[in-house]
């Protein structure tokens, strides 16, 4: 078996939580199957959640905060702050990164939010060499590593059902999985998620830590989640879907390649 | 005409930026409307982005950190930090919040989104009257109150089109309209979007304040999204859609009261 390096990054401040548990159980389970794992714990780490000026000491323009154009400068002339390159690294030395967080308010913890903006920096995670929207959806700068986002949530798995009051899982987090994922090249992984964490009990935290674990172990032959590629054809400008593929199809689910 | 309190959330870092101005020019109009207009410039105000157990100074449990138990205990109590207290009191006294922001990987800036997360305790936007999830989505701590996004994108509009490669503008904000606004209660309006900031001009920016302006003048008469209550018979388990609503209709769209 060919050893691989996977990244977790985590997001919760007790090292007692059900993330942190989770994380641990990942980390185990990856590291039993002889891969090397490399940890982002963003809360012990005093992670900076908000992205601003202070990750541009050397401008490119003092008058006017472009983060596009300060991102690209900072990244190309290796003047960004050293926690941003340190995650950078990580994450060019896993082959598959994992996130564990527990969903707030539909999304990412703020403090994760922010690992992924001042880490995905222009010239890595978009501009991929200097050329706009060229490569993206499939390619990229993170193209041949893996991504799996695995969630915690108070409430019911029904909620997050095809027809739940929440909106339908996979949908929900689209703009994780397809906007910040396979936006730079990453095949995402079908979603791992925990319900009920409100209620959880001893047995449930096990049977949860387990399936985490029984994931981790197929992580490098599961099926990624079919989006289409921006450059395979069905987008022939780069922007609209071509009338013949999923015709009359809109929407999130028209990027799935069963659509 | 009745007067208004309109609060404005806005997230740029730069006092010149596009951000700032339509922020400004939003302002503008709603004081020229004899509106009352609180701002939370949320960089200008240092907003600490990551929520997390320096939160919670009066600790239910110092051995275990719950967010949901300890956020219910500190905004019951009135032990919350007065940063949050105060961003409450602008939010209570608020018969609308607009919210202006650039989008970054498809969701709010991580700043902006820890201003939800920690401003929106549970007692007050979730947990409404400590009766777990009995009134939500429509009825609420914040009902009766409306909302607004305004959001500004490098790319340009086919791309956010019903077919358009990053996914449909309004099923890509799902997570804060619905999951987020309407959730507490809020009536939520249509998104306003402003395409391509990548390459704007003068006469973009004029436009674009022109065009937000005119937005903040139907403000308190726009028809909101037309979200499906809970309570309104949709949902008679409080989970699920009813087998008669929208029959067949899956994912995020049939929470649409047009689906």
């Amino acid at each position: 078996m060919h050893t691989k390096t996977v990244l977790i990054v985590h997001a919760h401040p007790d090292p007692a939580s059900l993330t942190a548990q989770l994380a641990a159980a990942a980390r185990d389970a990856l590291r039993g199957a002889g891969h090397e794992v490399l940890q982002s714990d963003l809360y012990a780490l005093g992670w900076k959640a908000a992205y601003d000026e202070r990750d541009f000491p050397d401008r490119l323009d003092p008058a006017r905060l472009s983060f596009v154009d300060e991102s690209g400068h900072a990244f190309r002339n290796g003047t960004q702050p050293d926690d941003i390159r340190a995650e950078q690294a990580k994450l060019l030395a896993a082959d598959a990164v994992v996130f564990q967080f527990p969903l707030w308010w539909f999304g990412m913890p703020a403090i994760m939010k922010g690992w992924i903006e001042r880490v995905f920096a222009y010239g890595l995670a978009y501009g991929y060499k200097d050329a706009g929207n060229t490569w993206r959806y499939g390619e990229g700068g993170l193209a041949g590593k893996r991504a799996m986002l695995s969630v915690t949530m108070g409430g019911p798995a029904s909620d997050y059902a095809p027809r739940g009051i929440n909106g339908q899982l996979d949908e929900l987090l689209f703009p994780i999985t397809h906007g910040t994922l396979f936006f730079p090249g990453m095949e995402v992984l079908p979603t791992h998620a925990v319900y009920d964490t409100g209620r959880i009990d001893a047995a449930g935290v096990a049977a949860a830590k387990e399936a985490l674990a029984a994931r981790m172990h197929t992580l490098f032959g599961d099926a990624p989640i079919p989006y289409r590629t921006q450059n395979g054809g069905d987008y022939p400008d780069r922007h609209l879907l071509a009338d013949g593929v999923a015709p009359g199809v809109t929407g999130l689910r028209a990027h799935l390649g069963t659509a």
